[in-house]
């Protein structure tokens, strides 16, 4: 048997203002991490810099006590197939920016590249709630929806890399306007932390006898909606059955797609617990064909938010071809 | 290099009134087909009794020519991984039928199951329009709408062998209940040859000018609204303008979450031709996310109807492990 416990990964999550790295070992322990700023550095080269700027020391350390396999990456807008980040909207780098390349000459060593929902999916498969299945859809409700599919115990990328787009399917014909797609009805205009808020104001103009009347349109976010739940607003309570109704439809749909044996759900918006679980089962196992229901677990993320994708993002390395 | 031009599979496919099946080489070549009434069987050991009559003299024939490999089979709520049928509404035999294994007991050759579509898909894939491809999507449209996903070059089975519902998807909100399942809405409500029956009765309905008007409601069926629409009939026109328009709304959100290089349309609908196509693929690229307009290939299946599901079925067998 060969001995792995000398070998390491680096996981790197790239967001739309911190990147955040760990260095990881095979039983997914993060043995050192730290974080530096996405939207500091317009010029890629620059953020290049600043990464091995950043990295080298402790790279130093750990070229003694073992070896560094390579590096992982989750990102906005990440392509598999090509190593490329690809017009992501909320990054500063515009057009087609070659990463793994970059980082590859930079560093030495060997780089992949996901999106940051398929490498929160990965983490989850190898250290989370999805640990050991072969068959499970994990579902990102942040500032956005995003989505990782594992099928056959493979992610799905489809033929050019950019499947799992779940957030965008459409679940309500001629329903709310994307804010920045355009598409009607689409399950982000809804089930995001910006839907919630969206859905709130709306239901505040039906009904001023709330809790949340009492702010202005513009200081309600997911985060206050939850905290009015809490503590029994109507209003706020109706907000969260709505959500959850539109989620359990999309998500009926997605397990006659490809029947998992898990649905994961992960972000912010799974704060609010038993307020959003609870709407969703019901309207997930309504909408199912009988040979679907009481089968699906719907469950949350185990791991923490910030490790997922980290954790995601290096176990990329570890399934690299040498 | 092993020569395997000698080695033969049997595919068969099983339908509610008619079971066919073909003899089929490693190239495709169907060198000697079949069929027998499925429906004369009440008792599933009657029907592999009468299977085995049927098909025991042409085995003999092959035994001496070469090598039959095993009996690939496609069956309504086929499931792969049991290898058994479950349930399946169309058919005689209730409950769960354990078809690979009586199969196997009767003819001493290894025996693989999948549901119709999916046999129809692999068909497809080795001998179609699909040919090469890795990640696609194939839907039948047919009585109902079935459907069989492959990514990264696999059929997507799901944990418990039933993916690939797409026609139970709901893609109208409280929308058209469906005959059967009773759920509201769904694709196949709306897109099989059942749904564009009533859609031409519901149009009819507001518009008695049209030539379908000249027939009892229980005579319209969807050949007689395709021989309409081909006549210029404004109404019949409709009807496919409509139904293609739903259809293409739910193959946008069907890529979206798999990324398919090409969905193939199959089964009896496609016969109208361009009166579906046309509607089908504008609906589709409006419903589309930027990253993936004018890339997916929507094409009808290349192979014949009645051959695609014997294909399918044999290639199940090249891919048994011995």
């Amino acid at each position: 048997m060969i001995d792995l416990s000398n070998e390491f990964a680096i996981g790197i999550d790239i967001g739309g203002t911190n990147t955040k790295y760990g260095i990881v070992n095979h039983r997914g322990d993060i043995v050192e991490k730290g974080e530096l700023r996405t939207d500091a550095f317009p010029e890629i080269d620059d953020y290049i810099n600043a990464l091995y700027e950043t990295l080298s020391p402790i790279l130093k350390v750990h070229a003694d006590e073992g070896k560094m396999k390579g590096i992982g990456i989750g990102a906005p807008n990440g392509n598999f197939y090509t190593g490329t980040i690809d017009y992501a909207p909320n990054l500063h780098w515009k057009g087609v920016i070659p990463l793994t390349k970059l980082v590859t000459a930079k560093f030495g060593l060997p780089c992949s590249l996901t999106n940051d929902a398929n490498a929160a999916a990965v983490g989850e498969m190898n250290y989370g709630a999805a640990r050991g299945m072969r068959d499970f859809i994990m579902i990102t409700l942040g500032t956005g929806v995003g989505s990782g599919i594992v099928a056959n115990g493979q992610l799905i990328y489809g033929h050019d890399g950019f499947a799992g787009e779940l957030g965008h399917t459409i679940i309500r014909h001629g329903g709310r306007k994307h804010w920045s797609t355009k598409l009607d009805g689409s399950l982000e205009a809804y089930c995001s932390a910006t839907g919630i808020a969206i859905t709130a104001r709306e239901l505040l103009e039906k009904n001023s006898n709330s809790l949340l009347a009492k702010y202005r349109p513009e200081e309600i976010d997911s985060k206050l909606v939850c905290d009015c739940a809490l503590k029994g607003d109507e209003t706020a309570l109706e907000v969260y059955r709505f959500t959850g109704q539109i989620l359990g439809e999309s998500l009926a749909n997605f397990i006659m797609f490809s029947s998992p044996e898990a649905i994961v759900l992960f972000g912010g918006v799974i704060k609010a617990g038993d307020l959003i679980m609870n709407p969703t089962r019901e309207h997930m196992e309504k909408n199912l064909l009988p040979i679907f229901q009481n089968k699906v677990k719907l469950v949350f993320s185990e791991l923490q938010e910030a490790d997922a994708a980290i954790l995601g993002a290096s176990a990329l390395v570890w399934e690299m071809r040498e």
